[in-house]
């Protein structure tokens, strides 16, 4: 049984997307054939976003759990672990008690990884949990991390991330992925004195799997499965390549209303551009790990909707089925 | 007079692409009308590159500068230091007995930037040159500053870096600059301590000029005329751009492929794609600028062409017409 707890109330759409792209994901699973169905859901929110779930044909697939309270968007951290009576708050302490496997929501990334790491707690062997995302590339995804938890990062965590890195890779397939330190070119002596150690100590403990430094260039590109870096420059990385896809798609709309041709090119070319646009579309990956603390937690875009937030359950079905804590436990150990 | 040293050793093409480009600028400037020709180039290069310059029918522009040595791409920034009679150094020390006001190389990044800062000299009021680029927005452009000289940056710098990247932008022709400190986030208490500082620093310094803090995806849109960043994550940004480019055009290319109307497209679209990948295309906007030494210092890409190295000349001729240093060092007088 994969068993996931959903926050209906985070995120900009909430409830009602949110809501709605949680009977999506399950009526998906009914209709499907040679999909598990073994899958629950427990759906937090307030009685009223509850309401109309009670008697729904599709009931058999959730538990309802009722939360009075729940995080507004721009809630800060700390705030958040004193709402106890929230929606994020109790998805996170079911995922505490092991009443699920899985925790997904769209809410405030910052209140997220406050409750996944303290409610939820961290795993043995990690000293910060991280963000990681899968970013396009020419054949298919980087995973990159970390995306933006943790901005002032020691060398020793690098690897943990690495760690976290290689067991999503895995999951999403990559049996066996190539690792690169993000850095300001590829010689070993690169970056600032923390890239220089996190080198040595990648390179002593992956092994094989350690491809050594890349550059921002590499990542889009897909020299390697998964881009370690600290959450600074992971964000940057990531929002950057956001900001280049507006300006491509917008030259793109300028140049092809300049001439003839080009808006003739536009509209024969359009299935093309747009197939272009999911791919490049960080809401087609559904959701992001939030890796590190004992349980899968997947923190949805925040401006979701129904179709995002549903692939965002997928993903964390995955990471359930994949049993992707239980690998990166195993990992870890094996380090000690 | 605007007198400008080119290497004409430096860069993976170099002497011949180099040389080429060189000639091109020339004959530009010789025939064009409404340009200034008082332009004079010191052309320092080896006996054998420099030979057949010599009665050249445009030789009247420039003054030929025999050196015997010249640096190799993988040359280390301290051996450059060591090799004075190499046809890098000699033009650093053109400029920095006031022969020239302008120096371009296409050579080794590490190298230019040891010979700038240690041979030109560094401009009273900076503690680290930094190298400023122009990248393309949904307008324009924005200045990105720094984009990889310095990776570990203490925040009092940044604001040095901002005044370079405002003269920069206003001999580009923005009279009125906005500056952004590339964060996490856009509130004022994001990022690490370094970003809290600089915030604070830049927001006394500057005023009205001061934006705020901007994030990776308002790089390539446009938020901001100056973002101010570490060389780290700088050049993280600026590599990150590139990467992404390169998966635009190739999915664009990919998808064409799968299906009649996408190729039929791709193929009226031609012209519009092509502007658009010279839009996008770091060698138009030819060289960047290595600011906070005293003169004006183009590093053209290493992998330039005649066409782009033509460039990079254009736009050292147009830092020393817009008194980028003069002002520099007017704008750090007046912090004093």
């Amino acid at each position: 049984m994969i068993r996931i707890a959903l926050d209906l109330m985070g995120g900009d759409r909430a409830p009602e997307e949110i809501k709605a792209g949680a009977l999506m994901y399950v009526e998906a699973i009914s209709k499907a054939k040679n999909v598990r169905k073994d899958i629950h859901l427990s759906l937090v929110g307030t009685p009223q976003t509850l309401k109309d779930l009670e008697n729904h044909p599709l009931s058999s697939y959730w538990t309802l759990v009722s939360a009075d309270d729940y995080l507004p968007m721009d809630i800060k951290p700390t705030e958040a672990l004193r709402r106890k009576g929230s929606s994020m708050y109790i998805a996170s302490q079911l995922l505490k008690e092991k009443k699920v496997d899985a925790l997904v929501s769209a809410g405030n990334t910052g209140a997220l990884l406050s409750c996944a790491t303290l409610v939820v707690g961290r795993l043995q062997g990690i000293d910060r949990p991280a963000l990681a995302v899968a970013v396009p590339n020419i054949n298919d995804f980087t995973v990159l991390i970390d995306a933006g938890a943790n901005v002032d990062v020691k060398y020793e965590w690098l690897l943990q991330f690495a760690a976290m890195g290689v067991e999503y890779a895995k999951i999403m397939g990559k049996s066996n992925p190539k690792i690169g330190l993000l850095n300001v070119g590829t010689e070993e002596n690169k970056g600032t004195d923390r890239e220089k150690q996190a080198y040595a100590l990648l390179k002593e403990k992956l092994g094989d799997m350690f491809y050594g430094n890349i550059e921002g260039s590499d990542i889009n590109v897909g020299t390697v499965d998964v881009v370690v870096t600290d959450g600074f420059s992971g964000n940057i990385a990531m929002k950057t390549m956001e900001g280049a896809s507006k300006l491509f798609s917008t030259i793109i709309k300028k140049e092809a209303k300049k001439s003839i041709d080009g808006m003739l090119g536009i509209l024969i070319f359009a299935r093309t551009l747009n197939k272009m646009k999911k791919t490049l579309d960080p809401r087609s990956y559904g959701g992001t790990f939030f890796l590190g603390v004992d349980g899968v937690v997947v923190k949805a875009h925040g401006n979701s909707d129904r179709v995002a937030f549903m692939n965002a359950i997928r993903v964390a079905a995955k990471g359930v089925e994949g049993r992707l804590v239980e690998n990166l436990k195993d990992r870890l150990k094996g380090w000690e």
